[in-house]
């Protein structure tokens, strides 16, 4: 489980804005956009702003800061994608299926009868991603009232 | 996603006290204890004193607490069991995993080459419950210093 930061990973770019996403939600502290790979329609991640590899190396306030943003993240997808079910989940190093290595929240929603993709694992077009993430900002202005 | 409290779920009865459980950790806010069906060595719950079904009726302050309690035992747990990786996870419904309708996290820790065992399956001796929440214990403890 190595803690050093790699600030070219993939989120900290993200971050910069050097690279793109689907962006749904941002605060002071956390954004959240659509995983490319998503391992079921809706599949959003949080990301926190401070530069931590892992839950171990984030902050108390960057933590509450993050459940917070999930919190309300998850509720924009649940209502958005009326899923069945919602799993949160945050992956500690690769053996516990860690894939970029800047902490980050996955809000993951389930079908019945409908078994997950695998994570990490195919890219999702482009547009269809777009779409879903319009559906997420829609659903927490409306949730935001 | 049902979002009526049972207050006669198994966590609740645990959070009363009617119930035994190898509790590991406890502050104002949660009480983290070993799970009795562990999908791995080390696997611990979090669950909030707050009376919620799941991530969607917690409130805010629950939520900070949750995570603040889930980094310190997640610590715990990393130092006693030395495990490749730790999943975090925390179900909502049924369609996702969720057994028990109380708000709970999961600290699974992940060893290289050993796949999970089943969520919620098997019954783990009592006695290695026991130990294993002892060295959690001792882990926690060291690290406070």
């Amino acid at each position: 489980m190595q803690a050093e930061y790699d600030s070219n990973n993939i989120f900290a770019r993200i971050l910069r804005g050097e690279l793109p996403c689907f962006k749904v939600y941002e605060d002071a502290d956390t954004i959240a956009f659509m995983d490319i790979m998503p391992q079921s329609d809706g599949h959003t991640l949080v990301v926190p702003k401070e530069q931590a590899v892992d839950v171990f190396g984030l902050s108390e306030a960057g933590a509450a800061a993050a459940i917070r943003a999930t919190q309300i993240v998850a509720r924009g997808v649940r209502e958005a994608f009326q899923p069945d079910g919602v799993v949160i989940s945050q992956f500690n190093g690769a053996a516990a299926g860690q894939t970029v290595p800047h902490i980050h929240f996955h809000i993951v929603p389930r079908y019945v009868d409908q078994p997950l993709r695998g994570h990490a694992r195919q890219q999702q077009d482009m547009g269809v991603l777009k779409q879903h993430a319009e559906r997420v900002i829609a659903a927490l202005a409306k949730l935001k009232g």
